[in-house]
């Protein structure tokens, strides 16, 4: 039997002169782009060269949403109604999609970034509006979602597809939910355990938690980032590892 | 013989708890509604509100980019390269268009604002990067700009379909440029007068200037004001008065 | 025995081409003006205008700094870190100021803004980062707060010299807390009724709660709203009921 | 004889994640710190910060203030009125000196930033708003400007001290101003020879042109960049090489 995984990576958050990540390089690793559309990072400068780099390449689009929040790069906390998150979201799915049609390509999926993910994983409000706004711009896109969250059953509700995203880096807790980063146990530091963890998640989907316990989630894209020292050996490895443990890397429209 | 003509307004240019124009009255006497994208003025709430309104009136809509600039209302010349202009303008006309299709609509046209809109009318470098983003968004796209000018040359050359855009309130040169706001002259204040003028220039393509000549322009769509304390009685006044004299106010779709 | 309040509005809140409040003749009614630096509302043209204004009408000035949220007017809640808290608190206050030394004034006092009001009325982290920003930018500025909320106690407990506010338009819990806007009584509507409460406020220390019971509160300053259709109207009739009742009305650095 | 000259930097303009410049280490070999103050560049944290590290190395500190222009760094030119330059440099004035006073330290000076400053070299207009705001807000500031530029006239012509700027990288014109960037030889790439052009323009006050004739200029201030991977190594070369020339670094208030 063969299995298939997406890899995906936030990405096109660099702004004016301010360069963030390792797009160009990390972008021959992964099957699924992020890409930042102006409001907690990117620019149209940005939003115009990441997509065609990721044309060229072949890598899936994606419009990666989040708070109006540049300074706090849309990782603080927001209070915000479910309209006004429905309507940031539509606002920022049209101009990041506007680049993908100049550029001749077509966009595939849509995730929410930092504080706006990680409140619509438990939030169903937020969650709901999240899946409204994709569904009403083009409900052929592609909702991301943390295995077993809201934002995942939301998709789902609304009759969207959905890609429920696993964390190659990140602990889990008992019930599913990620160990929070203010947990020593927070991060899988180890880059071979980390990837080992993963091709269970992808084949078996489970993962042992925090508390040695097992928890099941589907697998069916794998967030790896692109900033940071060891980003792109990172990238690099679990791409070939995944191959080496049957696994295809392939984009999430081919997979849910 | 019959004639018909368009007339446009600038709408959704509130911003926030600030409210600005009359949008939803003046909506009943126009035929094209150019809504502002976020950058110079509007919000993704002002967008949603403004384009549904738009649609349940059946008036056609249009993206209105500006310069990212708030605060100036984006009435101030910003020098860009040719390539940040055409990056601004496709990122707001995806924006808008979001919207318009998450409420069941079509985008019509693309109307510079301010700034952008008068330095376009005579650079052609500002011109050329307005008219290929329009067009690499969507060919159909309708291009709006002043009658003569770069803009619709820039327009024409690429291939988009045009509308030659008169003003019922600015005094014309002779060469058919409008009389600058610094001058005394600059403006029609006689409602009547106003609207003998647009009237012929719909039916004879062709307006007394400054200098007392006369100089020929095509006159396609018809900008009106939203905001001011007489701008929805001219609005109204100007739709009856075309009718009156055989003008059929439509869509700009129909027309050019 | 006769009695002594300041009345305080929030100001200076227009931006660019959008114009909020009535602070020219509100500023003919109050001891003192809350002047927005530029974050939730106010940009450098409001500020130096409104700065004047006040100074010509002999107007106590203070700051009145909120979140960095223009579309949501500073009142959305946002989370961040006290040190976070505190540097926007500083930006602020040094913004304003440097208006007041420009037109040859002095500022008096500090009061935040909105959402950042409300939650360090309640959450001593924040109450505290506030504090200390103003009194790090200058230790003889008066901090503004809800009469008996952790913003009041920071104040206290870092040396500063604190004003205790009272809301006349607004029903109290008999915790001393506002009773929240989305309860049905929230809002005290009759302008007579409101401004009986408040003179029993400076008077007896006192309130009726929306429980029936009664709480004590400490009124140095009343705050009234720029804003709304009775805005005006309502500025003149407390100005002269508190004067009718033997309460005078100055700037509250001469009452704290 | 003994000479001596400032040399200053340009500082604090990270935002947010995004990192720029080592200001840390620069700090070790310039006298003055140019600190953006949230417009082109910089938020209230990086301002914090960046005053502190300044204080504690005894660099003097001035205000760096720029176009509201964050994606463009504030390098395009912007058209203003007198009184928007005026308003955005006395408020970003006031923002980092709210920090410099918190940190228990005082402001030296003013130095525009960008297109700011080089508008300003040229367009009198532009420099005595400039001159205006930094004298209205407190007239011992020193004002930065391009050696024998306008700025520097309206300066003097206000009353306020200024310090002749000159740039260790760029040509100079037979005219005194600086050889434009679009020309091929518009900068001097070989350190020893830019080293050498200032030690002669501080000892002299004259330079070579790119049209081979000489120029005088006053030299009390010298510019580096703090970005760019030779910026460390240049910064500490200039400064041991000036010091081999018998000229003193030392805070440009100690001079002018």
């Amino acid at each position: 039997m063969t299995f298939k995984v997406d890899l995906n990576c936030d990405m096109g958050e660099s702004y004016g002169v301010y360069k963030l990540g390792q797009d160009e390089e990390i972008l021959n690793y992964v099957s699924s782009a992020n890409i930042a559309c102006g409001f907690h990072a990117g620019d149209p400068a940005t939003m115009r060269k990441t997509v065609r780099m990721a044309l060229e390449k072949d890598v899936a689009i994606g419009a990666h949403p989040g708070f109006q929040d540049l300074q706090g790069f849309g990782r603080r906390n927001l209070q915000l109604t479910a309209i006004e998150i429905y309507e940031l979201v539509v606002y920022q799915i049209g101009a990041l999609n506007a680049f993908v049609k100049a550029e001749g390509g077509l966009l595939q999926h849509v995730k929410a970034h930092g504080a706006l993910y990680n409140m619509a994983a438990k939030d169903a409000v937020y969650a709901e509006a999240i899946a409204e706004a994709v569904y009403d711009v083009n409900p052929a896109l592609i909702l991301f979602g943390l295995a077993g969250s809201e934002l995942i059953t939301a998709g789902n509700d609304i009759g969207l597809r959905t890609a429920s995203e696993v964390f190659s880096d990140r602990n889990y807790e008992a019930d599913g939910t990620l160990t929070p980063r203010s947990e020593p146990n927070a991060l899988i530091t180890d880059a071979d355990a980390a990837i080992a963890r993963v091709v269970r998640m992808v084949k078996e989907n489970k993962v042992h938690t925090a508390q040695g316990t097992e928890v099941e989630l589907k697998a069916d894209t794998i967030c790896i980032h692109g900033d940071g020292v060891n980003a792109l050996a990172f990238a690099e490895k679990i791409s070939k590892s995944l191959k080496d443990a049957d696994i295809t890397p392939m984009k999430v429209s081919e997979i849910v």
